[in-house]
């Protein structure tokens, strides 16, 4: 039934969704689900930031004062849901997920995080200097003031997530297929991807 | 900083973003988040098929036999995240699901259900006779012979899931404001809404 592979081969399916959805703004925005700290199931909306270099990571961008953060540090499982409004096309993806901040002691993990920063508009960056995400507003004239130099790197506040996919659920509702992809371990220690036809 | 009301305060909101958004197919989309049965944050995109009569509660159309309804009966909270694409509001609806299927001993819900069938288009009401959701496709031509006679009730496999939600974080990307909302329980046994402006 099912074929194995060792490049991820729903990668190409999502590049070709991103393609043809690219004439809409809304087709970088995901719903990201993961697990509350009271148990419950937390999802929001967030952004596609790209696929870390020669992979099929995902990255996305948060501010370290996030629930989400605290929901990742409790429980580090996380399922994407991408719905293509044009192509009628959707992508469940399941997998582990990885909180880079200024802390971690990776060097190269810190250079990447440092990259998606200058990689961010400088309006993006402005948000990471606003005030506490999710909490009371307190004042109703928060300084606007606040400004980025444009060469320096990234404040406390941002954070990088890393998604690293271990099942893909694709559905396509105009042809009526749905695929399943599933990343394992093979008795030889190596990496493949098997994927199966499933009923819609 | 807050007020409180007895009715759902946020309902009005998303009556709007509905009424503003409804040029578009796919503003009835929602992404429902659950908690799967491994543990790990499940989501899945699903219809808006309207409020319960005279109430705040959310109605959602799905097969039994799909994975959500193990996961449901497992941990009955679930969060929404509803993104309006063209008037740039997310919903976030956070609540407890009750699955009413066939079984229910409850008269008044078994009617509800029913209902719930006859407002279904008779191209959804097919889907459920067809093979079971998210399993190997055995056969690839299922007999499309299968038909449903309009004015028989729901089919074993309908059921009609019912979020009464408890906390709703509403965010608007446009004027940048973002309320929470949260259901409490006076002293006296009262329902009530408060609501409190956040930090974005």
């Amino acid at each position: 039934m099912g074929t194995a592979t060792a490049t991820a081969p729903w990668k190409q399916l999502l590049l070709n969704a991103l393609e043809s959805n690219s004439h809409l703004k809304h087709s970088s925005y995901l719903q990201l689900a993961t697990i509350g700290s009271n148990g419950r199931p937390s999802n929001r909306t967030v952004v596609f930031r790209g696929f870390e270099e020669n992979s099929d990571k995902i990255q996305i961008h948060t501010d370290r004062r996030s629930r989400k953060i605290e929901e990742l540090r409790h429980c580090p499982f996380a399922e994407i849901c991408w719905y293509f409004t044009d192509s009628w096309e959707q992508f469940r993806i399941n997998g582990r997920v990885e909180v880079i901040d200024e802390m971690n002691p990776d060097s190269l993990k810190r250079e990447q995080r440092e990259k998606a920063w200058f990689s961010c508009s400088m309006r993006s960056r402005l948000q990471y200097l606003g005030p506490s995400p999710g909490v009371p507003r307190l004042n109703e004239d928060f300084p606007a003031e606040a400004s980025v130099d444009p060469s320096t790197g990234p404040v406390g506040a941002f954070c990088l997530l890393v998604l690293e996919p271990d099942q893909v659920d694709y559905l396509n509702l105009k042809s009526n297929q749905r695929l399943e992809f599933t990343f394992t371990r093979t008795a030889g220690k190596e990496k493949c991807w098997t994927s199966e036809r499933i009923n819609p």
